[in-house]
């Protein structure tokens, strides 16, 4: 056994995700060859990111100020909204410089499995932000079996809104894939969502 | 971009071994999604560990004592010596069970790529410790090309010691391992270490 301090220390980078125990404990190793001011650093952060971060009273993504920068920006296109699972999502996005509308930040995903349903995550925010205005509606969650249980649920619910184009994300090859080491789900997508050249 | 104090605790992360942008981002969302009591600790335990862990005087094992628990045994064989690069290769070696010496740990291997000598790290004062009732030491240093170098510095060292016993760690296929999915190094050191039967 470790000294009692660097055990637990060992067991909290345990509860990040995907650490098991010989990861969590190099991290801990690791943290006890920084140089001081970095411990110090990294135990002020974390407590710097609790105190700071909250989340966008109207599209849900993380920030330090009481709306996000997305939702204050008046050059965005507001009428235009892209629904993803995660704040790591939107940055995904914002990095192609290609989508001038506007986020909703599920924090989440509606699984069977893990018993997560639509009222855990933030999903009624969504509607309760659409008005006339709302031209679009992009579903951006994961190609996953629970990205697209909440991509279903959220077209179904969707529908009533007339005026709204709801559209999602295309499934298929990535860039760069070779066919034959796609899994079947992907080449089959692929191919049902084939297009005409 | 991330609000400043996350990314500064995503910067953080990337400090940690193999701990690449992504993964760094994961973990620092994972502390958005923490109990806030967790993140607490988190911050407090990074402090605990900076205060009331040190090396070892003797052996350089870390420790919250003056002295290592190692060290203090008296049930332990002080005569046997088993020198190691790191705290967890102690940890290994003890869940075992089996050796009932002591350790010495080098915090690190010489290295000639990563330009590190032998007075970076913990050899010296393993000399200053063998005295007359010293009848073995271990080299227990990875079956790397740093490990072996290191092993290969403390072998010549110690020749000059006549009646000390110096040993190292078998070499060979791992228990479990097939022949034909070893490397080629492995492979070879456990056709030359073969035992007679």
């Amino acid at each position: 056994m470790y000294p009692s301090s660097l055990e637990k220390l060992i067991e909290l980078f345990r509860s990040l995700p995907s650490v098991g125990r010989k990861t969590a404990e190099r991290y801990a190793m690791a943290v006890l060859e920084m140089p001081e001011e970095n411990v110090e650093a990294f135990s002020r952060q974390m407590m710097d990111v609790l105190r700071k971060i909250r989340k966008c009273p109207v599209c849900g993504n993380i920030t330090e100020s009481e709306k996000c920068e997305i939702c204050s920006d008046e050059n965005r296109d507001h009428t235009v909204i892209c629904v993803v699972q995660q704040p790591r999502d939107v940055m995904a996005l914002e990095r192609l410089g290609q989508f001038k509308g506007v986020y909703h930040v599920l924090h989440g995903a509606i699984s069977t499995v893990k018993g997560v349903l639509p009222e855990d995550i933030n999903i009624e925010s969504l509607f309760s932000r659409i008005d006339d205005n709302t031209k679009e509606i992009i579903i951006a969650t994961n190609s996953t079996l629970e990205g697209d249980t909440t991509a279903l649920y959220l077209t179904k619910r969707l529908r009533s809104y007339e005026n709204i184009t709801v559209t999602r994300l295309a499934s298929g090859l990535p860039s760069g894939g070779n066919l034959d080491y796609a899994d079947d789900v992907t080449l089959m997508r692929a191919f049902q969502g084939r297009i005409r050249q």
